[in-house]
């Protein structure tokens, strides 16, 4: 098992020559004085605490796991420490809002830092992410009370944060949750319900855990509109921020799981639990969905980091191990066996690696810039686009991002033969943490409905064609140097409208079709994107000498010659239709 | 989680309606007087052990896994009983030898009821697939005087079998061994070195453990050619069959695996242990392939076996957990929610595993078919045929079997959202366990090399060309009730062809050029056999009134419409040849 090295040179490579980041920045609203500089010593800080405080515990948290006794949760050894660590460099607000102490800084490089945080070691990094999703809602939607109360200590870490949503019979559709919020006289509410699947729900790194509960007040309207959202402190803080009585929080039990072993998941039962309202009673959901295309975005970086450290693992692998001779003859000569890497296969897997896993790094850093332009872009038009971007993005990002990771991870265990099957090698640890990424924070699958649904039916092919038109005018400008790149693009973006229009059409005579192509059309658009990504990568190769920059051509080449003609099958699938999906009545299953 | 039910009724519509197997066995030497009624009653029997006996075992024994102390390795709760009853039941020596007190089934019958046995418990099933694999071995090379020593023995289970091979440096490339075998002066050797991997290579369910292992005489010429096969038991039997000493034989610790917990893998060292010769000297890796054929198919069953099991949860969930409404309109009006089976991508998902797995049954029975013809066919000429098709499928039925299937067990765990991550739903494990079957036994790369060196390049696309044969007659005379997928299979076979062509003169100018599209190619060849067994199933499900008979055309019309159409992409990708995949220098990596 290779070291984790924090893929600094790729990263910069895309902020700065892909994207052009400070000029952005600098166009931000209130980002004018944010440059380049400021962000490497960030990024090379981060590096330093991912590889040498958290990386190093992964494997070993991965056999202990979180270990539940009486309502306590003791996370694995060494991460009590790392979370100190990490708090301490000040890393849990590093996007947080400056008015409560938090640092301000974009997305674009909260994200990287991020990829780096996963990538080291999901089960903890879930904590960090999961308490900046909880503070993001708190800073959209809670009163100035409880955001002067709760945010600074939420972004300097001494409290963590929990989104509490799930019940035992009510995942995807929320509609169905029976958590009640009753009003007290003091204007809390009393929450009462069982959650489930709530991540770091427990645990014994902060002093105070501040979840996020989807409930019903009485009276509430039937369904997803009725659902209003609380705050609830495991212990109530007095007016001071010092911690007072421990509120009605407690953890039922944890879950036995495939992988994030480390990571506890707890059931979390509230018994009458002091909680606050945050944001306007029964439009809980509302508030939670500005924060889950941050959240969204993190799951598909998810797989990336995951991804990445699996690619290390087996280049170093595939550079050390030796078994057969070239098909060119001896490249080692003086070995009994040439490396692995002499093997075309093999070569195969890890060209596929990169492609996809430095194609979704582009892809991350992409989506977030719009975030940012979302959040601080200089005109309303400006934010207005960004916003229907993020719109059309977000499932792409969370479900395309993490398909194509675990095909990847995947990959980097099957580079080491047998030994990708030992946990000692850490390989198959990777396949069993990014697993969860195409399930949790909503299925892939229903990604692809929100993608199909509410941002395609909806809206005639309306956000397609945003980007459509932008790749257009990319491959217009984008010169000759990799021109054959931009015809094979364009060809597939016509492709992908043509699909488009077919679904737009298809999908007035038939109920069930959006859902029967849903899937396939969101990979459409994710080879679509992740084309645009390669072509803007090459083209910016020259703009750098670094090692990593010069490999970016070749990278292209292999994924528009090698995996973007999976577009030839998903469109034949979507032209299918639902007919052969829906083929068998509910009793032949 | 849902009760592993064998799928009889399937296993029977394959061997009696698409493969007339009474007819087929009635016409092989020496098997005239076996029927359907005989193999009726023997798949009840092997179906009632597995899902009484075995199936109950599964959940728990992952849990447990082996558990190794001092050289002995205590298997699972329930396992030593569970094989005590599979061996009275006479289970070992199904396909056995009769003259050693074998049963002396075909392959066809054998593989069906391995199907149950892998599917109710792989970890398990594992000790009586490597016994059957060690006596086969025996029985093909050794003298008659082991064979009469230890047949009956492992025929009966008492002596369980194991496999020796893979050394720390030397898995794939096995031509690097350094177990040595010593003469002796009564004939014998003393064998000495390390085995890694060695699939229940020690246990406590079988009074002896009889290994088979690959190691180098001395002088023994350099490479694959300098191996040779000695049976080493782990008791050195007296002549009587009685137990003897004790052997130099141990195991030195188990692995700590992703899945198949509950068996163990066991280091083996042999520290002059005596063994004795089986076969020719330095003939070891041809004895072996000669049983390979026969194990590699019997790894594809596993991943059926294990993709079926993820589909009965997989099915059972989708009909039992309720989540939001049909996009057709309420269809459990009475419910909060309609089930998850009215949902269009849970439905594709579940056809996909469906039209997967089932394709993959028929495709198992069918190459088992050409094991039999090879072994017991009326004529030369007939055995010379089938053992063409066997080396021509065998590869194909080892990789895209479990590749495909590994894909439907994730599948099957997806149905499941959040629930299919945590072990006590069962799925998670589903999909741990069946990744090893594109692991071990040659990884479903080496299996690619295999099909596109040895069975392709090396025949001048001589095999395939006898598949192509059978494939038209059998459309010519399909009839009309299917004749579209007949001409879907046609032009997929067309296209095939094409890229076999290709490749032929391709591989001429550049020598990486196979191994970089050898995956891509055992998968068309897989895509165009599964299409094989689909269109036959459709034409034969007219014979059956059975529930399962009747939903064939269904899923035969989605295989083709939905799943075929991955052929476009892997033609793209022949054609689009090596430079792209060896596109970057090795120390790029």
């Amino acid at each position: 098992m290779a070291d984790y090295r924090a893929p600094l040179e790729d990263i910069r490579f895309v902020l700065k020559h892909v994207f052009n980041v400070e000029e952005f920045w600098q166009g931000l609203e209130g980002m004018g004085d944010m440059d380049i500089d400021t962000a490497d010593a960030i990024l090379e800080e981060a590096a330093k605490i991912c590889e040498e405080v958290l990386a190093p515990l992964n494997r070993e948290a991965d056999e202990q796991g979180s270990q539940w006794s009486e309502g306590n949760v003791t996370s694995p050894e060494g991460f009590k420490d790392a979370y100190q660590t990490f708090c301490e460099g000040g890393w849990n607000g590093l996007g947080g809002n400056p008015e409560y102490d938090g640092m301000g800084m974009p997305k674009t490089l909260v994200a990287a830092v991020e990829e780096m945080l996963q990538g080291s070691c999901i089960a903890f990094g879930l904590a960090p992410m999961l308490t900046a999703g909880a503070s993001f809602a708190i800073n959209a939607h809670a009163s100035d009370e409880l955001k002067a109360l709760y945010l600074p200590k939420m972004y300097s870490g001494e409290w963590a944060g929990a989104m509490d949503l799930t019940e035992p019979h009510a995942g995807t559709d929320l509609g169905l949750i029976r958590t009640k919020a009753q009003p007290q006289a003091d204007g809390s509410y009393a929450i009462t319900g069982t959650k489930i699947f709530i991540t770091w729900g427990e645990h014994d790194m902060a002093d105070n855990i501040v979840h996020l509960v989807l409930a019903k007040l009485p009276d509430a309207p039937a369904g997803s509109r009725g659902i209003s959202l609380f705050l609830v402190p495991k212990v109530i803080p007095n007016a001071d921020g010092s911690l007072g009585a421990r509120n009605g929080v407690s953890c039922g039990s944890i879950e036995k799981k495939m992988g994030i072993k480390a990571s506890a998941t707890c059931v979390m039962n509230f018994d009458g639990a002091q909680g606050w309202l945050v944001g306007e009673p029964n439009k809980g959901l509302m508030a939670m969905f500005t924060m889950m295309n941050y959240e969204r975005l993190m799951v598909g970086v998810q797989g990336i980091s995951v991804a990445e450290a699996s690619y290390q693992n087996a280049a170093e692998y595939a550079k050390e191990r030796i078994q057969s001779r070239s098909p060119s003859g001896p490249q080692m000569p003086d070995k009994e066996a040439d490396s692995l890497l002499v093997h075309p296969d093999v070569r195969r897997m890890l060209m596929t690696m990169r492609a996809y896993n430095e194609g979704g790094r582009a892809f991350y850093i992409y989506v977030a810039r719009w975030l940012d332009t979302a959040k601080y872009g200089a005109t309303e038009e400006l934010r207005k686009h960004a916003d229907n971007m993020v719109a059309l993005l977000t499932p792409v990002a969370k479900a395309f991002m993490t398909d194509v990771a675990f095909d990847s991870a995947v990959m980097g265990q099957q580079v080491y033969g047998g030994h990708g099957y030992i946990r000692e090698w850490g390989q198959e640890q990777h396949v069993r943490d990014i697993r969860i990424t195409q399930i949790y924070e909503g299925t892939n699958g229903i990604q692809a409905m929100d993608l199909i649904g509410r941002k395609t039916l909806a809206v005639d092919g309306g956000l397609l064609a945003l980007l459509a038109e932008e790749i257009r005018a990319y491959c217009a400008s984008a010169g000759d140097d990799h021109s054959h790149l931009a015809e094979a693009l364009l060809c597939a973006l016509e492709g992908l409208e043509a699909s488009t229009q077919h679904i737009l059409s298809a999908s007035k005579q038939d109920p069930n079709y959006p859902g029967a192509i849903a899937c396939d059309y969101l990979h459409y658009v994710g080879y679509v994107a992740y084309g645009y990504m390669w072509l803007q990568m090459a083209c910016a190769a020259k703009q750098s000498s670094s090692a990593q920059a010069q490999a970016k051509p070749a990278l292209a080449e292999f994924f528009f010659a090698y995996l973007l003609p999976q577009v030839a099958t998903l469109q034949q699938r979507i032209e299918s239709g639902a007919s052969s999906v829906m083929g068998l009545p509910m009793d032949a299953f």
